[in-house]
């Protein structure tokens, strides 16, 4: 009997929550099965009822969360998916794990779990401590402030108020406010609300609140209707793979690249809307997975700096490891630190950490109710520590590399299907030749118990857990060969 | 002895999560006990180790989450304070309500605690029924569609969103989106970003994010240096106190803003910015507790139905009970629904209510990873069945009454201190003679244990928990004579 197998046996006889570490694989099943179609015909009745208030032309099946465990996702009809998806890459530890489980469980955490403090006037002695001893040891060299937020997109709203806030300072020199500035701000007009713009990309995707939303260019269904501003948009590169084939015309496409974001500089300081901030993600996930060379960014920094702008690199979906480090700005060896780094999702808080110099002098600008809260840090606090005893980095590393050259190999096998396969750690993509062939092969996929994500136009991206293993990514490739076939 | 000292006693023989209903008012303390000045030794301690990473300015004192309860905050020096400002109005029950610590302890509530799943994609039985039997029950009537948010900023957004979009829709005439509007919204431009605007008001509050921030106007410290939106800006009534006295007057004020509402109508479709929605609290709250009779409402709701747009009425401070109904607006006999409701804080969740045609026919356009929170509609369920077991929403209508009245005394008392004592339920409110005035008193009351909140240039806000009860409101008044004799 295998030594996974008996601890399988052992975690049956214990409480769940007495099962520790590694053991949730040993309670996961042993690959996907599935019963019906997705969405199955109890998917689908549930779904009838939720169209009486929702939109659910979005919902793919009905979860049901006390039987998903692990890296899989059980739906009501009792199917069962190996999940590369993860709640749109939001699971850090995959479902049910035993050590979120004991947060809810400890009943030393009880009354933090119910009264949800006001910390911007209120904060508690736990969350003083969870500054200190969860959210700063993972802050990104250089960035001594963190501020928690609720989400993704309300993250990025604040970190570019924090940035204008900045750069309104320093062009005030210390002084304060005058009453030009105080009387106009009451009325949205300059000089208190200034015209200044925060430049981002084609493909980019920072959320969908107003001010997220005017750097977002992933798709027209998200901006559609809604009035934005005149910010800024630089094309981001778009390689050609194997990268190390095309290495010459790649490096072209991040000089064509910088020279537009370098125009776009001076034409937007010509119209006196001057940027002051650029807005990126480390790789562009909504939009369809595209990557930059650590050159382009050292280089993006380097001409953020010169133009006197903040650069604000928002690892929302990118942060806590999926990328083989903890941070996936860290591959690209950046001679400073980026000023401002967001995050959320895997997070389960969002939040941003700053360069001191990005903190307001003033109370009340970054502030809101909750700022945070400190339930989800003790979660947080439990899949960082899981993170760290496991190994589930060095584990995303060495699985990334399976799952890479195993679509490497699928796209020499199908090289008209399966195209430009490319990632870092497990957090991988490839391209399809378009958006029906894709959309197709996500439903066989999924009707052969693979839950994958699609991005952009023509991609389907690999979110899964960090406890996602060599074991993991052959059931996948295995599953992507035989439905290649039928393509 | 009283029967309430020996509920109290039987609840300390039982453990705290026994107690049930109103034995939380037991278990508490028989009123404030000061230890310290507020902030105390412990408190800046604490405050000054924060302030490593954030701004502490904002912080009042550092909260003792285990030792508070029920109206009582407890803070870290052991000052035991009557609360009646509640986390800014977001503890609908107090502190350790043993209705919420069941939601935690409850093991059937495990794997939704510990599993957040993105709703938007894979929505899960326990939240279709808690949209079903938490959320529906309690809509405004003739709102049929809800949407959970993560917190009062982003239920804003995404409602203007929602606004936008019907707008658009309308005009559209049922055609789909055209190759210009699709190409250009990509890039920030119209027609696919057109210029439309919502109206708000001077004093109006409706979040810090940057489409929620263009309609803030309370304080300029929120808005100062941040890029906003061309967007109309209406003056909201200034009522003369007491009311019954200044009737011809407040009514002239009404007009005074109706009038200006319509020519800004007027004059945004002249500049081919046309009005989309209004957007309005019942009760200013952020801005100064200003109230607007039910007379404005209505017409503001025939005028903004003429000019075609949407009428959004922000119940996020509002609503849940405290202003003696459900809904503030309900004070309002509106002929018929507003279009969309926004609530969050008491609510635990953000979210919006909304009339079927303001959901989106395409899916992705209201959407982001998590969409609400089905931990947090655990929590919802229990507070609204709390509120409805035990009446509070009746008890806040009757403590309200006997704090207005106390409010009127002492204005008859302290003419020149305390003024224009106004409010609904114990949404309460009186002005001081300025600012400086105004934040002394807050000082004194605090440090004579009771913690209060201000709102506005000049006036004290009351956001009690609906636990609040004719003893506490006592307390308050007493309390508040003893500092009034000292100015």
């Amino acid at each position: 009997m295998k030594a996974s197998r008996l601890l399988h046996l052992r975690c049956l006889l214990q409480t769940r929550s007495q099962c520790r570490g590694n053991s949730i694989l040993a309670q996961e099943p042993s690959g996907p099965k599935m019963k019906t179609e997705i969405p199955g015909p109890k998917s689908q009745q549930f779904m009838k009822e939720l169209e009486k208030t929702q939109n659910p032309l979005s919902t793919i099946f009905v979860l049901d969360v006390d039987k998903s465990i692990g890296n899989y996702a059980v739906d009501t009809d009792g199917n069962i998916m190996l999940d590369v998806y993860e709640q749109i890459a939001s699971l850090p530890l995959g479902y049910n794990h035993p050590a979120i489980q004991k947060v809810f469980q400890d009943s030393n955490n009880l009354s933090q779990l119910v009264n949800r403090p006001a910390l911007g006037v209120h904060p508690t002695p736990q969350f003083i401590k969870q500054i200190d001893q969860t959210l700063l040891p993972i802050a990104p060299k250089g960035l001594e402030c963190v501020q928690p937020m609720m989400c993704g997109s309300c993250s990025n709203e604040n970190a570019f108020k924090a940035i204008c806030i900045w750069y309104a300072n320093k062009n005030r020199s210390g002084k304060s406010f005058n009453e030009e500035e105080l009387t106009s701000s009451m009325y949205n007009k300059a000089p208190g609300c200034p015209t200044v713009s925060l430049m981002s990309f084609e493909g980019g995707f920072h959320g969908r609140t107003f001010g997220a939303l005017a750097c977002t260019h992933s798709k027209p269904i998200h901006k559609l209707d809604i009035p934005s501003f005149d910010w800024p948009i630089a094309p981001f590169p778009r390689y050609k793979y194997p990268l190390e084939e095309n290495q010459r015309e790649n490096q072209k496409d991040d000089e064509r690249c910088l020279a537009r974001i370098e125009e776009l500089f001076h034409e937007y300081k010509k119209k006196s809307n001057p940027v002051v901030g650029v807005v990126v993600e480390p790789i562009q996930s909504e939009g369809g997975d595209f990557h930059g060379s650590p050159t382009f960014f050292q280089r993006l920094q380097k001409l953020t700096k010169q133009n006197n702008a903040a650069l604000l690199i928002d690892e929302v979906q990118t942060g806590l490891g999926a990328t083989g480090k903890f941070w996936a700005h860290e591959h690209f060896n950046l001679p400073e630190s980026p000023d401002v780094v967001t995050f959320s999702k895997k997070f389960q808080t969002g939040g941003y950490f700053a360069k001191s110099e990005y903190q307001p002098k003033q109370p009340y600008r970054i502030f809101n109710t909750w700022m945070g809260e400190p339930a989800k840090l003790l979660v947080l606090d439990a899949i960082l520590k899981t993170v760290k005893q496991e190994n589930l980095i060095e584990n995303t590393r060495k699985t990334g590399d399976v799952l890479l050259n195993g679509l490497k190999d699928l796209n020499k096998k199908y090289s008209q299907l399966i195209l430009n396969p490319r990632g870092r750690g497990t957090f991988c993509a490839f391209d399809m030749p378009n958006a029906s062939v894709r959309d197709k092969f996500l439903v066989h996929m999924r009707n052969a118990g693979i839950q994958m994500g699609s991005c952009g136009d023509v991609a389907i991206r690999f979110r899964p857990a960090l406890i996602f293993t060599e074991k993991h990514a052959n059931i996948v490739l295995d599953k992507m060969t035989e439905v290649a076939k039928k393509f």
